[in-house]
């Protein structure tokens, strides 16, 4: 019998991690309606933007702006990606509820991507989670490369583990593995977390996939098994690697509306509505003009796939 | 820690469930051509074509030249698709390996899909094992709408145990449930196959999966870890069911190149050769222009990944 969590945590990564990919500028105003809109649908947390500088990101210029745009609602938790102590201040600023500070594990990504060695990333973790003092503003640590790197390969699982124990030592509330080039294996992610959580028993680690292999819902299903409940998902799928070959542009993370359709499915709690999760995800891929990416946008859904061939078969 | 088989079996559906849905009769020279290649990947099993009445399915009405013509690997098992006693003489007179005698569990679709009830379609299946006696011919029950039906809805797990037993007191060798609707879930799939080993232990099952929902990998997982170490896949995910919403057309069975690889990296033996496996995809996919329809063939392999980005950034 599969060994399953009774409820989990589903983090929506669309504003920042699907249109940070996009090669165009969505307007402020329609990045608050899609964030309105994601807020209806039940997802706990929503990652609304990234506090880099607007030169290293310049799709989410306009941090502050959405931050203090969008409407609360009760019960979502409304995070930011910080890289550095700067975009701390800035998540303080715009009264978010929980920030995402950036690691990685491969030094060569790290010097790539942030233009800081690891440790001078480990180092500004320790300088977010002062700031948090005295706040409620909660830290997680997400970290990159857990797995593959695009540039050192294979990471050795060691390598990753220490990199845990460093954020947790630095005192952030969560920690989150990402498979940033989506190469990761169930039996890697069971590895992975099984050692977490003899490492650090009754840590809070969550699970950030890409899709690149097509394995991110199996990785899910053997994540869960190993005792993790948190995922970062994205409605439409949107996200995932930078650089990847060209035929992979449209396989990005988890799409949310095929996790909550599992979920649903197989009586793991979520606080995500379906039926909303999918309505939500047919209009923000019409907003944003990307296509069916998704199972569920391409009509696999048990009520949709019925419904069609009842009405082929009067 | 997740328990799996130490290998599994790989059985090729192009040839039959793949060719069977394209729109368009493919040569016969063509169809040997790819089913000679298939035999090269190291797949165990082929079903390469089916006996069934030349009008049911006019895209394989040259199952005897196919038979004929194709050469024989050793080691790889030639099997076809027989849905009656008429079936089961034109496959021993075309010298296959094995045969696949179809049935379903709803009463329905079996109507709308053989003409027959579901008791004509197991008796047929008693005629082909008694045809099969005294030959070296081995019969495998197909068992469609194991899950869930286009007409009946989610079918109740004991209906499709019922037919199981059925097929078993027939005396087949091998036993294959099927999710025709590609609806299933991970919870149903590790449900249903610990009932069946509980009801028939020692008994030869497999799965054949199509993946309408996005789970077929994670059924696949999910399955492996119940004790199934049979599966039904197809080069380039061709197949699947034949009445679904039309964004669906693309979402067929288990690409053969997507569960190789995921066999390969979490160590489960097969026989199939993974860069063959990804070379033959990329051929059929051009020989048939069917475009990339697996996350291999778009490119998500970690040597392709890692390639390309030492490409971008040399």
């Amino acid at each position: 019998m599969l060994t399953l969590p009774s409820e989990v945590t589903v983090v929506e990564m669309l504003p920042r991690d699907g249109l940070q990919r996009l090669d165009r500028f969505v307007p402020t105003e329609e990045k608050i309606a899609i964030i309105d809109q994601l807020s209806t649908t039940g997802v706990d947390e929503i990652e609304i933007t990234s506090f880099t500088h607007p030169n290293a990101v310049p799709t989410l210029r306009d941090g502050d702006e959405v931050a203090t745009g969008i409407e609360r609602h009760e019960g979502v938790t409304y995070r930011a990606l910080v890289p550095n102590a700067v975009g701390m201040r800035r998540a303080l600023d715009a009264d978010v509820d929980k920030v995402n500070a950036l690691v990685t594990v491969s030094e060569t990504y790290s010097e790539h991507n942030q233009n800081m060695t690891v440790e001078e990333t480990l180092s500004e973790v320790g300088s977010i989670v002062e700031l948090a003092g005295g706040t409620d503003v909660s830290v997680e640590a997400g970290i990159g490369t857990s797995f593959y790197c695009p540039y050192e390969g294979k990471i050795p699982k060691e390598k990753t583990l220490a990199v845990v124990d460093r954020v947790v030592e630095a005192g952030v509330d969560e920690v989150t593995l990402a498979t940033t080039m989506g190469l990761a294996n169930p039996v890697e992610i069971d590895e992975m977390f099984t050692t977490v959580f003899e490492r650090h028993s009754g840590i809070d680690v969550g699970l950030h996939l890409h899709d690149t292999n097509g394995l991110s819902l199996a990785n899910t299903l053997t994540a869960m098994q190993a005792g993790v409940d948190r995922f970062d998902t994205s409605h439409c799928g949107l996200g995932g690697g930078t650089v990847l070959p060209e035929g992979l542009a449209g396989v990005g993370n988890t799409p949310t509306e095929d996790l909550v359709q599992m979920l649903t499915g197989i009586g793991v709690g979520t606080r995500a509505d379906f039926e909303r999760v999918e309505a939500v995800a047919h209009d923000v891929a019409g907003r944003l003009g990307v296509g069916a990416t998704s199972h569920v946008l391409m009509g696999g859904t048990v009520d949709r796939v019925l419904e069609t061939v009842a009405e082929a078969n009067p």
